[in-house]
């Protein structure tokens, strides 16, 4: 086959992750080394970019700006959460964005997101195809949910396991060592539908002892008189108890059991936007237990922990971002690169490749039996399954103020060819 | 002067820190070193031990689980928030602890703490002299607060500041990548009274786009029409909004910003337990300003992150408790061991001593200049006395799975020989 000759985009899509930017540094330096592709450009704020025309030539930005990207966190090109409609109900955004394709001359997509972003870039595969314009699209999976199907696991999970795993422990200690007071303490992860954050926090526990020593997710209904009884008798065993729990825990009717302590809303996808669920498990402790309780709520910053990220995970974000370029470059469009695991011990992956439309419509839960039997904690198949993904960490740039040193991007634009479009 | 001859004991009182264990090695190891120090006790739990005779030989541990406190957080021989009264309120208790020393010839003690261990140590001193017991008493000086009155800063405090910076960072890139929907976020840190941890914050901000853009402290008045106004000026330049703000931040009239929001609690000491800031903020943003906002609530976390903690920090930690055992050998009582900054650039520091009684009596504070005139946000002075405390890292022992590695004392409990004391 000739090889497709034009320029590439790469964007970046919803909650910012540690290593994304690893993924755009991956597509960003294996796009240089292929003559066909002759732009390299990233889109401002993922999608809303494209519409917008709002485009920087990745050509510009320094080489050491480039490679810094693999030590630096959250979405260096934007990210957005604006979501396209179905393309019956949409049609002009979907077309808008190959008229700026076709403007600028772009060939080659790559698109970093979840299941929404895999859903967007599917689409619009589909009408290029039929509209004759030739263009490359390919998925590359991010988001620390690790809730992607069709993938072993995602780029960006192993990371916020590694620090939710890390502050478990961390806070874990001083929940030990003030027992005779603070006797609770409750870490809340994030994870609206899947609970492998809160899961990663479980592996903290080495020995019985150890924080956290209840764990709860949203794939185990959550029963309010069995917590009680779990918390007392943590508390006869250990004096102490540490809770780590998903954002997104519920009851058996499927009530958001945050929603009891207060506040709610809803992002622009439609999703419940949660957070108090630590505050919630506090009262309950507080008032049904009566022990003194503490909540941490590490929001934003668990999935952007660079100054401690897990080198697996970088490394594979790295990955993922350069195999979608060679495969697309081969010929390969309509696709996500996906993780696949080939042994665990040691262990090692290789990658795969996925339908778009496959992995837009699936989810992937924790299995039943990766939790224990009570539901309040980890078993050794989940153990397996996310230790690896945490191991090495990234090596970062530190200044002499002590303090990480980032990679921003100085973003020279590309001049605007098309109408102006202002809709979101 | 003879030396004295006998046991020591140390213990750890109050909030835990990341270093406090490096203060509790410098002890151990320096101990060891001194002939005339005979047995390296510690109390668990702080003094409560010593009141009930919890007390554990550091002589049955093992080298290496001593030597692993550099890099192990909180508090390994557990803390307490028990407050003795005064002398003339309390005194049983006082002499409770004396006649616990004498049955197991305990003739050096050694309190890891703030200001209230500071008190409790001093009475103790007097109330040996007086009765004719030989003992000698130094204070450790321990908080992450870094309000402690005559040192240039408290070991604990260079470590929260590093977290806690690194944390506004690399939430703040969370901010920059999804300005377009997830504009504002409040970082809600640790700090009564004194604002010196989310002061730390701001030296995060390397240039004026970063993050954090606002730092609030408890020693400026928070007035909530300035706030939004100073939110909507940032968000005129910057499209965003990243907050630092303490816990304990007041109006005018001292009434706590965090009381908004709603639970409050007061812990042993009559202090307030605050913890609503972030939330508290991030309503008002929403509502007074109508962008959607993020709260981070780092909570016992920032005080224990031994994963990036500040070598500067942990290095001066365990120099004051050996510093303590020196002085002790030679016959000092009855004071503290300071920190003295003799140069900023390059920084050095050395250790002094004050009188325990000064050091209980007194807080430091935000000097008022430290800040801007805003009262927004950090100034040069503030970042030049923060920065070389979070200089270089520990290097902490990391396991296969990606985890780090925490020492735990194993805990050999002396014979008790006086009776039972079940007060508090």
């Amino acid at each position: 086959m000739a090889k497709l000759k034009g320029n590439c985009i790469v964007a970046q899509s919803g909650g910012p992750t540690t290593v994304i930017n690893s993924s755009l540094c991956g597509v960003a330096q294996e796009a240089r080394k292929h003559a066909c592709i002759t732009g390299v450009y990233a889109a401002l704020n993922g999608i809303l970019g494209v519409l917008r025309e709002e485009i920087f030539d990745l050509g510009k930005e320094k080489p050491s700006t480039i490679a810094g990207l693999r030590r630096t966190p959250a979405a260096a090109a934007g990210s957005c959460r604006y979501k396209l409609r179905t393309l019956e109900d949409n049609r002009e955004d979907y077309e808008r964005i190959l008229q700026v394709f076709e403007a600028h001359d772009i060939r080659y997509f790559f698109y970093a997101g979840g299941n929404d972003s895999m859903d967007t870039a599917d689409k619009l595969s589909q009408l290029a195809a039929e509209g004759g314009y030739e263009l490359r699209v390919m998925g590359v999976p991010k988001t620390i949910d690790n809730d992607l199907a069709c993938t072993d696991h995602c780029p960006g999970f192993g990371s916020v396991a590694k620090f939710i795993a890390t502050m478990s422990m961390e806070a874990g200690r001083d929940t030990e060592a003030l027992y005779t007071t603070d006797t609770c303490t409750v870490l809340e992860t994030m994870g609206r539908n899947a609970g492998w954050i809160a899961a990663a926090g479980g592996c903290a526990q080495r020995d019985p002892e150890d924080a956290p020593h209840l764990v709860y997710v949203p794939e185990v209904p959550f029963d309010m008189n069995q917590f009680v009884t779990d918390v007392k008798t943590v508390l006869k065993k250990y004096k102490r108890c540490f809770i780590t729990a998903s954002e997104g825990i519920q009851d058996k009717d499927g009530n958001y059991i945050a929603e009891i302590g207060g506040g709610f809303a809803k992002d622009s996808f439609g999703h419940q936007q949660l957070g108090g669920v630590a505050e919630t498990l506090r009262e309950i402790v507080e008032n049904k237990v009566g022990v003194k309780c503490r909540s941490n709520k590490l929001g934003t910053c668990q999935r952007n922990a660079m100054h401690f990220a897990s080198k697996t995970d970088g490394d594979e974000a790295y990955r993922v971002g350069a195999t979608a370029v060679k495969e697309a470059v081969k010929g390969t469009t309509g696709k996500m690169v996906t993780l696949v695991r080939t042994s665990n011990k040691p262990y090692k992956c290789t990658t795969g490749l996925a339908d778009l439309m496959d992995v837009a419509n699936g989810e992937r839960k924790i299995p039943r039996d990766w939790m224990n039997k009570e539901g309040n904690h980890i078993t050794k198949k989940m153990r397996d399954y996310i230790t690896p993904l945490m191991a090495g960490e990234v090596k970062i740039a530190v200044g002499k103020d002590g303090l990480p040193v980032f990679a921003r991007f100085k973003k020279s634009f590309l001049k605007k060819k098309c109408s102006t479009w202002d809709k979101a």
